[in-house]
C-alpha cells in the first residue's frame, strides 16, 4: 500500500496535524465520538514525557495516589462555580450491576470533589499539612468538536491537588508546580517554549481564584494552553469542610491548589516541532532515539547493522533495528521520518564496501557520510544538538510573530496570525468582549518584562498576551 | 489519637486484614459503593509491582498503548460467552455532554472488545503479526461485596492483548507471560510463591479457550488468583473479523492471547506476608526500605540521623527520615511496623553517647545496637535476606497447609483449612459440583508433578489443586 506525502502545513494545518497523526501511528479515533485510542508511538511518547513530569512532581514533595473514576453527582455541587463549569461536560452512569442507581454516578471530570472529600477525613492538624498529592489518571468531558490528542471526551492527565495552613504558602506551592514541573519540563525536555502569566477571571478554572498557565504557541501562530496550576483559595476547604488545628488549637479552612497537565502535551510536540515531512522529536522524547536500517538483507549489511544496534545502545541510547527488508527501503525511510525519530542510520552493501554508513539528521534532514568507526561519537554529537536547536528554532518562529501593539484594532491584527501583547490600560474595560467577538482570547497576563504579577500588581498595570487558541 | 493495637491473624483473620489496610494507610473507601482510594503508601507499592511487570512485559515485546474507557454496549454482544460473562457486572453511562445518547457506552470491565476492534483495522498481513500490546488502566466491574484491593468495583490493571499467526505461538505466547512475567514477579519480587496451572471450563474467563493461573495461598490457607493468561483461539478473532493474508495470499483468523494482573496483588502482599504486627514487605517493593528515626530533637541526634539518611541513600537504598519528634516515638515505631518498613534505624542521645544506634529488622522483629560506622553494611546484610526469608517462610507455610489427597471427602477436609491436591480421577464427574457445596473450587490443574499440562494430556490423568478462594 504506497501511501503519497502529507499535505503541507501551509496549504493545510488542520489537515496536516490530522495526517502526521495517523500516519505517524501516534494515535487512531475510537468508535464512540470524541474517543482516542493511543498507539504505542504516542503513548511511547506520553511514557517519556509522563517519567520526567513524575520525577519532578515527586521532587516537589507531592506523592502519588489514587480517587475513584465514578463521583456521586451531589458531589459535584458543593462548589457553585466548579459544577457550573463543568456540568455540560459530564458523561453519567446511570445503572450498575444490573439495576437503576439511587444516586447517578458522575465520570470524573477532575477530582477536586473526590479528593477533597478524602482531604476532610484526612486532615485534622497542622501536623497533617502540607498535604500534597498527585494522581495519573483519566478523565472524561464530553466533547462534540474533537481533536486527537488537543480535545478529546477522555484524556489522560496528572492531576495534583494540595492543602496548605497559608495562602502564602499555596500560592507559593502553585508556582512552584508552574516552574520546576511544567515550564522545566515543557522547555528543557520537550524544547517547546512558553509564556507563563495568570487568566483572566472569564478564562480561570471554575472554582479557582487564580489560574496560572503555560502558552505556546504553535505552528500555525495558534495559542494552546498547555498546563495550568490554580490557587484554590478556601472555596473548596469551605465547601467540604476542610479544616485544621492551628498551633494555638484554632480551627482554620486549609488553603489549597490544583494543578494538570494532560496527553495534550504530545498534540503540542507534534504542532510545535512537526514540519512538512512529519514529526520531529527531542531525543529526551523519542521512544527510538536511533534507527538502524538495513537496506537490504545481505550477510554483511545484517552483521554490520546488529553491531552498530549493540554500539549506539551501550552508548545510552534507545535504538532500534529495522530489518523489514520486504518492504522497500524508500517506504520505511519515509515512515521513520514521519514519526520524528532524531537520528536514521541507514546501512547499505554499497557504502559498506568502502567502510561507511549514512547518518541522517531528522530535524535538518542532513544525510553524511560517516565510516563505521565514527558512527557513534556522530550520534552522539547530534543527539547533543537537537533539543537546543528545536528549542531555538520554535523560540524564534514565536518572535517572529509576537507583537508589541498599542491599541485593539492592532492586537486583532496581531493576534490572528500570531500573539499581540498589549496594555491592559490600551485594552479598556471591555476589551475581552470585543477581543471574542474577532475569536481571540487573552492567553495570559504578565508584567510589562514578561514576569509573572505579584498580588499586589495592578490589573492596569499588566500586559495582555492575546490570540487565538485551540 | 492513640490506637490499640491490632486484631491478630488468629481471633479475626478479615478484620486483621481490614485493619492492618487502614491503619498501614494502603487504602480507605470511596464515597461510592465498592469504591476505593489507593492512598500514597499503597499506590507507592503498586508503582513498584507497575515497574518491576512493566519492564517484564516489554521484555517480552509488547508495547504499552491506551484505548477508551467507555465501549459501545452493542461491542460487548459480539461475542457470546464474553457478554453472558460480564452483564451483570457493568456500570453503564447513558447520558453524555447534558443529553440521553442513543447508544448506551459502558465502563469497560475489560478491552478485548474495543482493542479487537481496532485490531480488525490495523491488522492485514502476517507482516502486522505478532501483534503484541499491552494498556496499564483502570476497569469497572459492579460488586456488591467489596474488599479493598481484592475485589472494589474499580480496580488498577495492566491488560496485555496479542494477535499470533498460528494457535501454537499464541499458546507459547500465553506461557511465555504466565512464567517470565507474572510468576517471575510475584515469586522474585514479591516473595510469594504461586501455584501454576489452566483452570476448568466452569472457572475460565468469558471467552477464553484456555485459562492459565498463578494461585497464592494468603496466610488464612485461602486461595487467591493473583493474574491470569488466557488463550482466546479464534473466538474473538471470529467475531470482530480480524484476519491475515498469510504468506501464500490466504486469509486466515488471528489466534489470540490476553492476560492480567491488577492492584489485588497488593491484598496479595498483605494476606501473603502480614504477622500479627501489621504488613511485611520485601525490600523491592517497600516504598521505604529504610526509615532513619530521631528519638528525640536533640542537635546531635539530628546530625547522626541526617548522617546516616545520606550514607544509606549514597549506598542505594530509598531512605525516610522521621523527625517528627512532636508525635511519640513508641506510635511512630508502631506505625512504621505497621507499614511493614525493612529495616528502622533508631538514633536517640543515650545509645549515641555510645556511638551506637538501634537498627531493627522488621520480618524478624530483631533489635540490635549498631555501631555509627557499621549500620551501613548492616543495611545491606538485612536487606539481602528479607526477601528470599519472607519467600522461605511463606512456601513452608503453604507446604504445611498442602495435603495430597485420595478421596473426595479427605479433598474437602484439606481445602477447607488449606489446599488439597486429588487426581482428577479421584474427584470424578460431579466432583466441582460437590465441592461447590462445600464453597470450595478446583483452583487449578495440574500434572502430578506440579508442571503445567501440555495440549495432548488427558484431564483424567491431570491434579486438581482444591481450596477456598478469595
Amino acid at each position: 500500500m504506497t501511501k503519497g506525502a502529507i499535505v503541507t502545513r501551509a496549504e493545510d494545518f488542520p489537515r496536516w496535524y490530522q495526517e502526521v497523526v495517523a500516519r505517524a501511528e501516534l494515535a487512531d479515533n475510537g468508535p464512540a465520538r470524541g474517543s482516542m485510542v493511543i498507539r504505542p508511538w504516542g503513548y511511547g511518547i506520553w511514557e517519556l514525557m509522563q517519567a520526567e513530569l513524575d520525577r519532578r512532581i515527586k521532587e516537589a514533595g507531592a506523592e502519588n495516589a489514587y480517587f475513584p473514576l465514578l463521583i456521586p453527582e451531589s458531589f459535584l455541587h458543593l462548589e457553585a462555580e466548579h459544577v457550573e463549569g463543568f456540568s455540560p461536560e459530564l458523561a453519567v452512569v446511570t445503572h450498575g450491576g444490573g439495576k437503576e442507581l439511587e444516586e447517578p454516578l458522575v465520570v470524573r471530570p477532575t477530582s477536586e470533589t473526590m479528593i477533597n472529600t478524602l482531604f476532610a477525613k484526612w486532615i485534622q492538624s497542622h501536623r497533617d499539612l502540607p498535604m500534597l498529592i498527585n494522581q495519573w489518571a483519566n478523565v472524561v468531558r464530553w466533547e462534540l468538536r474533537p481533536r486527537l490528542f488537543l480535545r478529546t471526551s477522555e484524556f489522560l492527565w496528572q492531576e495534583g491537588h494540595t492543602a496548605h495552613a497559608t495562602e502564602a504558602e499555596a500560592r507559593a506551592y502553585a508556582l512552584r508546580i508552574l516552574g520546576d514541573v511544567y515550564q522545566s519540563t515543557m522547555v528543557g525536555v520537550a524544547s517547546l517554549p512558553v509564556l507563563v502569566g495568570h487568566k483572566t477571571p472569564r478564562e480561570r478554572f471554575a472554582g479557582a481564584v487564580q489560574t496560572w498557565t503555560c502558552e505556546g504557541m504553535m505552528g500555525d501562530g495558534k495559542a494552546l494552553q498547555m498546563g495550568t496550576s490554580h490557587e484554590l483559595g478556601q472555596n473548596f476547604s469551605k465547601a467540604f469542610g476542610i479544616t485544621f488545628t492551628n498551633n494555638e488549637g484554632t480551627t482554620e479552612h486549609v488553603w489549597q491548589t490544583s494543578w494538570g497537565v494532560s496527553t495534550r502535551l504530545v498534540g503540542a510536540l507534534v504542532m510545535g516541532h512537526g514540519d512538512d515531512f512529519g514529526l520531529r522529536l527531542p531525543p529526551a522524547l523519542a521512544p527510538a532515539q536511533v534507527v538502524v536500517l538495513m537496506i537490504k538483507e545481505e550477510e554483511a549489511v545484517r552483521a554490520a547493522g546488529e553491531a552498530l544496534v549493540a554500539e549506539l545502545r551501550a552508548a545510552g541510547h534507545r535504538v532500534r533495528l529495522d530489518d523489514r527488508t520486504e518492504t522497500s527501503f524508500g517506504r520505511r525511510s519515509v515512515d521513520w521520518e514521519l514519526k520524528g525519530v532524531p537520528v536514521r542510520v541507514e546501512v547499505g552493501p554499497r557504502d559498506l564496501a568502502d567502510g561507511n554508513v549514512t547518518v541522517v539528521t531528522r530535524h535538518r534532514r542532513e544525510k553524511k557520510n560517516v565510516p563505521l568507526a565514527g558512527v557513534v561519537p556522530e550520534v552522539a554529537s547530534i543527539m547533543a544538538t537537537v533539543g537546543p536547536e528545536l528549542l531555538a528554532e520554535a523560540t524564534a518562529a514565536r518572535e517572529a510573530r509576537l507583537v508589541a501593539v498599542a491599541t485593539l484594532q492592532e492586537a486583532v491584527e496581531a493576534g490572528t496570525v500570531g500573539f499581540a501583547r498589549i496594555p491592559m490600560m490600551a485594552l479598556g474595560q471591555d476589551g475581552e468582549d470585543r477581543l471574542a467577538a474577532h475569536a481571540l482570547t487573552i492567553r495570559c497576563l504578565q508584567r510589562p518584562d514578561g514576569s509573572l504579577a505579584e498580588p499586589d500588581d495592578l490589573e492596569a498595570d499588566l500586559v495582555a498576551v492575546v490570540g487565538r487558541s485551540y
